[in-house]
């Protein structure tokens, strides 16, 4: 894994929470980005090497939806870049890791991702992510 | 902010959360520190230009302990790297942020470190860190 690719945050109103963000970073975000296959809005701030990803739900079947009717707003997940997806999902099914896309699926921010399921890994929702160029 | 500088997740038992990450990461911790002051018992993984801190408490008092026993384990907080750490706690206060350090305290890892309560950040604990040379 090269580096923490993002961290991804769940929140009840992007717009706010845009506002928000850009006062602590002091710039604000870059990008917006919707996603409807997993009913969400996104937004971007570049920290250095790293992104800060907002996440907003647009339907109530979101998984933001359900994260934050559950746990409240807070860190939802952490992303690592990898190199080759495919064979980092074959290396961390091996190690015992449960794998939640076996075959990775298109992403915000024009990546390749799939995700682990957090009871595998501590209660932490890990995402692995590859540029789709 | 320069970067991520560590992502810190709370853990019940070191050792075997250590086994976890060492095989999520490909490879072991590089370091192990207790912060008595905090209750804490810390490893470090390096991921490129970013850590991954674990936490398990030693004492019933620590705040890693009302952690694991409110939301049990997973994602604690997110450490952002800064170059001047009292301008930026003056800069945070100054935007409404509400600054749990006002003078920064010693952490891990060689740091002098701030935190923001997760109430004015949106469910978050934010850490701020500096290296204390």
């Amino acid at each position: 894994m090269k580096k923490i690719e993002h961290i991804g945050i769940a929140v009840k109103n992007l717009e706010e929470s845009n506002a928000l963000f850009a006062k602590l970073f002091g710039k604000p975000h870059y990008k917006i980005e919707s996603v409807e296959s997993e009913g969400v809005n996104t937004s971007f701030f570049k920290v250095g090497p790293n992104k800060v990803e907002l996440l907003e739900a647009t339907t109530p079947e979101s998984p933001i939806a359900k994260f934050l009717e559950k746990k409240g707003e807070g860190i939802h997940h952490i992303a690592f870049a990898v190199t080759d997806i495919k064979k980092e999902i074959l290396r961390l099914k091996s190690e015992g890791f449960v794998v939640l896309n076996e075959t990775p699926k298109k992403g915000a921010d024009n990546k390749l991702v799939a995700f682990l399921h957090p009871k595998s890994s501590n209660g932490v929702l890990i995402e692995l992510c590859q540029e789709d160029n």
